[in-house]
């Protein structure tokens, strides 16, 4: 594995794979700090592409000035050895000079999309999203770029950008990875303390309950989110940013006039445990 | 030539240029009603690149609601003839759902150099310019893209998103071309009426004026737009949209205690004759 910090560099070292025949280009942008659930999207590319790339970037725009990006955990030499042994060929590691050169004056925006969920509760998030996850694209112009759908409301903003500014590259949506109790890999679960990390299974449970009560139409779909907020708030360190029920991926609200059928539905949460934010969703096919 | 009306039927020709070494392609995006301008920029880029690429496009995105978008010319037929005759290669001409399926959620914002001259005459013009030249990057994937420098803050702005975002092509900045009495070429000029094309060289004639009075220093820098102005007042049917005079290419206005040296400075105006608005500028290296 190479390790590379500026953008000329790292071109330089793929364009020959650019102009071999069937050779394709796997990405996955990462802010560092790696679990299984990253991993899981290294082996899923060096499964499919001739070669893989993954950056490592905290990117200041996507946090806002009251978030944790000063905190976010780091350990890039922890991540380069993972990634090297997952099968990584190219880690791009830019510092925030190389990314942002001053002056920077350009912003993406995809709207709709980011007016609820994470959008609402985190404004200007998914605008220093969509722009670092362009200039990468643009960077490594990769065959396909893969991302987690922990972040499902991430994935539908990449998407639809993606189309809209006819990005050439394929997005690759792979499933979450979870811990044996079921709780979302996440850099940020570091920040658990002890009560509080033993609370938090407490929404893939409630997630996945209200999926089967949502197959099974047990509960209807109009209190999903009230069933869905009362189960979470058994565990007495939760505090609730958001219980949403939508479309997926237009992320609209349900009209109850939508044909049923075939319809993809996603139940969504962000619940503080003490100082720490954590996302979790399902997406169900109706 | 060859005429393409969809983004896949022209990416699947331009894959072999791409894969072939040493190969180019150079772009040139135009709204069409082509003139002697689009032509130079045609010439130039058959010099310089092996594959030669127009797109003809009006965009809806970068017109006002009050602006001429439905009464502005349109010849497809004679543009593509005039393409062929000066050398291109592939022309592309999508239509408007084509370039924007429904639902189109995303913007790109480009902001500073976009706050003076038509960025504040036409709110929105350039978020406009810059989604669709982006989209179209994205397109055609091209190793350089040719722009005209009568629109002197349209170049700025496509420089710096593509520097911003990291877009893999060079844009490369072309003379504006004249007719022989100075009036810089626009598809707008067949507006005009005969008083109003009569009096319209005023514009170029006051420009260079004013560039030598620069390069001389008769005219103190900070007195430049009003001598500017006057002069263009001259001519009765003239209404004034603005006069500035800036730094080039930040667009950032003129303070004395800079180093005079080396200083770009860019002389630009905007002018009604009717109903038509016409730009002009000169860009003076002291």
């Amino acid at each position: 594995m190479e390790v590379l910090h500026t953008v000329a560099a790292l071109r330089e070292r793929l364009a020959p794979y650019r102009r071999r025949e069937g050779a394709t280009i796997g990405f996955m942008p990462t802010l560092g700090y790696m679990h299984e659930g990253h991993l899981s999207l290294i082996r899923e590319a060096r499964r499919r592409n001739t070669v893989v790339v993954v950056s490592i970037f905290v990117n200041p725009l996507q946090f806002g000035p009251n978030e944790d990006f000063d905190r976010y955990p780091r350990d890039t030499e922890r991540d380069l050895k993972l990634a090297e042994e997952a099968g990584v060929d190219f880690a791009f590691v830019p510092d925030v000079k190389e990314m942002y050169p001053e002056p920077f004056l350009t912003g993406v925006t995809v709207s709709g999309i980011t007016s609820r969920l994470c959008g609402a509760s985190r404004p200007g998030h998914f605008d220093g999203v969509a722009t670092v996850v362009l200039k990468l694209l643009n960077i490594v112009q990769p065959h396909q770029a893969y991302f987690g759908m922990k972040d499902a409301q991430q994935v539908a903003v990449v998407q639809q950008m993606v189309r809209d500014l006819n990005v050439p590259t394929e997005i690759v949506p792979c499933p979450t990875v979870r811990e044996p109790d079921g709780l979302a890999m996440s850099s940020r679960n570091v920040y658990l303390t002890p009560e509080e990390r033993a609370q938090a299974p407490v929404l893939y449970k409630t997630l996945s309950e209200a999926a089967a009560r949502l197959r099974e139409g047990t509960v209807p779909l109009g209190k999903l989110a009230d069933w869905v907020a009362e189960q979470i708030r058994t565990a007495p360190l939760a505090d609730i940013d958001y219980v949403e029920v939508l479309q997926y991926p237009s992320l609209a609200p349900l009209s109850d006039d939508a044909p049923r059928t075939g319809r993809q539905v996603i139940i969504a949460v962000a619940v503080r445990f003490g100082k720490t934010r954590l996302i979790d969703n399902v997406v169900v096919t109706l």
